[in-house]
């Protein structure tokens, strides 16, 4: 077990830049905090480098339990003074116990057998919003994300907080709209696109049981060329004044449909 | 019309204030930021006290518009450099446009045939998913929101930012539980809670026509005292690995059932 009392430690810096996407992607690592995703990741072997944590502020015992975890799976445990974890802390009054994890990317040309209920991305820009869909996608036993364009990081530390610790269960990928063409002309999952204004009430479409939901971004919905690869566009009906639905709001109301439907 | 060049003005001081709760609390005003919010709050006719603008930051046509149309309604214009305008906007990139409105809360007591969908929310502490919650609801065309307990502030910038302007249509009221209960025990319209791992589909349930919709808050669910005011209590089941879902998507999805059925 190491020990951390200085702020400007290599490693300690490294953590603090872990909170840039470029950091992120150069590392291929991202920042997880609390005991409730630290947890879930234990729990579910998801790729950990470190565990730190603070003795002064880690006063759970599911804490110090995840800790022996770590140890016990090979994971560095750094202990740290109050002051070096508040550097990096998010959290105002944190638990203590923040990890450093692998970024886990599946290549989706791998997947051959796409089964079951997946969601597709397209620029997708609140880290909140893909945090909040992969929650609603775990709670539906769906499969995976795709992101397609340029979606925000799904390890941006916000969108790793709001999945409350679905993005270790889910399988994450990433494409562009000409691999993710060439990749369903072979797969033959059938894509299901969901749109503003629509004529089909997605009440009343039957959703097969393998299923590619497709979403746009919260600004512009779906481009052209995805809204050509689906096979079926589905509307939430609305009234009242606002013109729209949240994206994870509206995503999570199509996926329990799908879910209730079963 | 006035023109502000200066960032120490009294009232420039005074907009940026508005970004904490006790200065929107104890001035009984709130900040808007943005075209399509201000616009709704001048379709709605929202009681707005001033419409700031920067001429280099405004290019939409709408927001000129806007302008013209808070002439016309008496509303103070006050034009400011880009200097000042950027020392209380939120938004990076931002439109060139804002306004001070008066909050609006309406007495519930006042409120005897509570006709309709309505949600009363308890202890809720995400400003975002308050306005998320709003936004949804008024796609359902619920009537409107009375908050419990220590409910973050409605008026808070990121609600009024998340609401997309349904903040401006739905009846916003807030109580505690003993002017609820005593207050339920005239109106006579039935309050449904959800719950997580309660015994009902959500799905199942044949929700009445006029409903008081309960959610409790984030961390905590419904308190007991709420849970025994409740006539029913449903559950949106759930698989995979996380336990519970996003408070606006939880709301969201009952919403959306409740108005489906209809």
């Amino acid at each position: 077990m190491k020990f951390i009392s200085s702020k400007s430690n290599q490693y300690i810096k490294f953590i603090r830049q872990l909170r840039q996407r470029k950091e992120r992607e150069k590392s291929g690592k991202f920042y997880i905090e609390g005991l409730r995703l630290i947890g879930e990741a234990l729990r579910t072997d998801f790729p950990i480098e470190s565990i730190i944590y603070n003795s002064d502020l880690l006063i759970s015992d599911f804490g110090w339990g995840a800790i022996e975890d770590g140890k016990k799976k090979g994971i560095d445990i750094i202990k740290v003074t109050k002051d070096v974890f508040q550097t990096f802390a998010l959290k105002e009054g944190p638990q203590g116990i923040a990890a450093v994890g692998f970024q886990k990317w599946t290549n989706i040309k791998a997947l051959h057998n796409l089964e079951g209920l997946w969601i597709a991305l397209d620029n997708v820009q609140d880290p909140g919003n893909l945090g909040t869909i992969m929650r609603s996608l775990d709670g539906v036993g769906g499969k995976g994300m795709i992101l397609l364009g340029n979606c925000t990081d799904v390890y941006h530390p916000t969108s790793v907080r709001s999945s409350t610790g679905a993005l270790f269960s889910l399988i994450i990928g990433k494409t562009n709209l000409r691999e993710l063409d060439e990749w369903k002309s072979k797969g033959g999952v059938p894509f299901i696109g969901t749109v503003c204004g629509g004529e089909t009430n997605y009440r009343k479409y039957n959703f097969p049981e393998d299923i590619v939901l497709i979403m746009g971004s919260e600004q512009k919905g779906l481009p052209k060329e995805l809204l050509e690869m689906c096979e079926g566009l589905v509307t939430i009906p609305m009234t009242g004044s606002v013109d729209s639905l949240n994206l994870a709001c509206a995503a999570s109301i199509v996926l329990f449909e799908i879910y209730a439907k079963r």
